[in-house]
């Protein structure tokens, strides 16, 4: 039986409320043979005594030994096989950018390229153009109009940029227009599904109005389109868990993700702290039976290979941690999406510290402190990701069993 | 996603070196309550320098409680699950005395049995004669010539042999022609698929052949055929996995289960030490990603029930060892392809000690010698055997992350 099949045959509807943390790349590694790694480095008194009152254990974001991108890391997180969901990468880019994609839409990365008088690409990346100088583009090209589609474009980063279709019986199956080499015009959009017949003569009108409107505006006077992709219609929160979900997050793209699965967006800002998350947790949390809250700088800290930063990062959380605590949660979980260890520089594969909090249902195991060693000897051993979910349901008793 | 399908999307064509040392039934048991087991017993300071800086952990060849046969383990450390890949008996007989087994051949296990003068078996097993006897039966039937067909026969060991038939058109859909009782005559070979109803014929007038050439031979006058199969067209190792690999292996089985996965073997001779077989790495150290180095006699010594030979086995290995790191390999994993306790006296089902030492990758832990008790607490749990090659992957920064 599907997961999902036994999610939608087990959970009840009523039941204690779970908060979930998600410290991003909260994994590491030790810096020097023998050391603390960045986690365990970090002075966490709060995070400590959770994990010394409840379980711990290690989570696998994918399968071993594979490193996961943000996007299929929270969809295991959220209890979705990222081998199965899939995000199509359009999507991904869209929601990233704070695009919103709904059914129905098409969903389409771009990229700025040069190309000579006859058309053919001498540039795939427009000499990386700043993130600037594409937004200026972007600017020609929110112009075009299609009959009968609203079109939602904006700049990624540098020459990169996303766009959404809306409109009746659009389809996303459609192949890449980047060639993927030089000296060659792009491909004509091509339908991959004749359903998709009618968006690519759209999207072939658009890319007419797009080179006329950017030629002169050298070495970005053309651009091609990659990652077409559809709102996934991936299973809803309330539909497989029977939760009222909210998201607290800064970055676009965990919020693009927990939209897709149902969670509501709270209203945060680009420059919020880890307190002013906590803050808008304490703020919704009576409205809401579950609430996922994302830190990204342990992430960032780690690809920056800035071991020290990260540690300050994980301390921030820690401190902050009472206003969390003070709204009396039943179920805890603190985790990370995946590891990203300072010494790699990276997301890594490497098994996410990861612990469980909730009085009257956890397992008290050996572990003193919340750090990965600790968690090696946890009472919830190593997990793959996906099963995080029925654990926390099951901790806050919305589960019932299974079988008489 | 299957597995390859993940592998073939994720790995890259450049990373670090890997070796994969396997000491054959490594696991044990201890002889008494409360004592060591066998690679807890062997003094091993090498081995133990390893598993103190790196990761450790057990692996699960099969499914718990499952003991796996030498051919099925191989595949599942190979990352080929055995329960989806299945060498026929016959391939697997044949190249476990060298012969090759090639794409198109046939593969045979044979029986030598005695019939009575209608042809009827009295004895399935010919009175169990000596290898010997069995080889000269052999010399008798290697004159047995088929239109357009090469054939190999070999003596396996006593009353069994193996066949290989090499031609165009030849199929392996063959019921065996042994009834499983003694008081009837072998069933005729039969096609299991009108593919094979050629091959049938062959095989038929072999049959023939042979019943005329081992009269006068008694007990061995006569035979029976089982195992039809042919070669399993495994996924290889370039293709899965981007490698360019090799086996050093002294037996005939574990070479010829390496070959089927697109290894090259490394020449070895049958009196090979293991100090021989690790100076066979260092010469080919330079040419390959990847060396599957094969040890066989810590399997021997226990099945054997000898406790201390396979103690001394072990140290061997242990003592040998510095010819391997010599080469700076970037990712060592060091394990075996299934327990053979010397107290159980045959292959078993207990986890098998498993170290992975990758410096600047891998996570250290708190096992602080290598041996099954410090296993338990190592850094990579208790995982499925084909997990090993997409961990040993990821620590060679072979592998790519999944999704953005």
């Amino acid at each position: 039986m599907a997961n999902f099949d036994l999610m939608r045959r087990l959970t009840l509807d009523k039941g204690g409320k779970i908060l979930l943390l998600v410290m991003d790349g909260l994994g590491g590694l030790p810096r020097e043979q023998g050391g603390p790694t960045e986690l365990e480095a970090a002075h966490t008194p709060n995070l400590d005594r959770l994990a010394r009152e409840g379980s711990s254990g290690l989570s696998i974001p994918i399968v071993r030994g594979v490193a996961p991108g943000s996007g299929p890391a929270h969809l295991a997180l959220f209890g979705y096989d990222p081998l199965v969901y899939e995000i199509g990468r359009g999507v991904l880019e869209a929601t990233g950018i704070g695009l919103e994609v709904n059914p129905g839409d098409v969903a389409i990365r771009g990229n700025f390229c040069t190309v000579d008088d006859d058309g053919r690409i001498t540039d795939r990346r427009a000499g990386r153009i700043s993130t600037e100088e594409g937004a200026k583009r972007i600017e020609v090209l929110k112009d075009i109009s299609l009959p009968g589609v609203d079109i939602d474009i904006e700049i990624a980063k540098e020459y990169r940029f996303a766009m959404v279709l809306r409109g009746e019986g659009l389809n996303g199956a459609i192949a890449d227009t980047d060639p993927q080499q030089t000296g060659v015009a792009p491909f004509p959009p091509r339908a991959l599904d004749p359903a998709a017949d009618k968006t690519v003569e759209l999207v072939k009108q658009w890319l007419v109005e797009a080179r006329k409107r950017l030629k002169g505006h050298e070495p970005a006077n053309m651009c091609t389109l990659r990652g077409f992709a559809m709102e996934p219609g991936l299973p809803k929160y309330a539909d497989v868990y029977k939760l009222k979900a909210g998201c607290v997050a800064v970055y676009p793209m965990y919020r693009g993700v927990s939209r897709l699965v149902g969670m509501d967006l709270i209203e945060t800002t680009a420059h919020d702290t880890t307190q002013d998350e906590f803050d808008h947790v304490a703020r919704v949390w009576d409205d809401y039976d579950f609430i996922f809250c994302h830190i990204k700088y342990t992430d960032s800290r780690g690809e920056d290979g800035d071991f020290d930063a990260k540690v300050k990062v994980i301390e921030g959380v820690d401190e902050a941690l009472p206003t969390l605590m003070a709204m009396n949660p039943d179920v805890v979980v603190v985790t990370g999406d995946h590891s990203t260890p300072a010494t790699y520089k990276a997301h890594s594969w490497h098994p996410v510290p990861t612990l469980l909090w909730a009085p009257g249902t956890h397992m008290t195991d050996r572990a003193e402190t919340f750090g990965e060693r600790e968690c090696i000897m946890g009472a919830l051993g190593q997990f793959p990701a996906t099963d995080l979910m029925p654990l926390a349901l099951a901790h806050a008793r919305r589960l019932t069993k299974f079988g008489a």
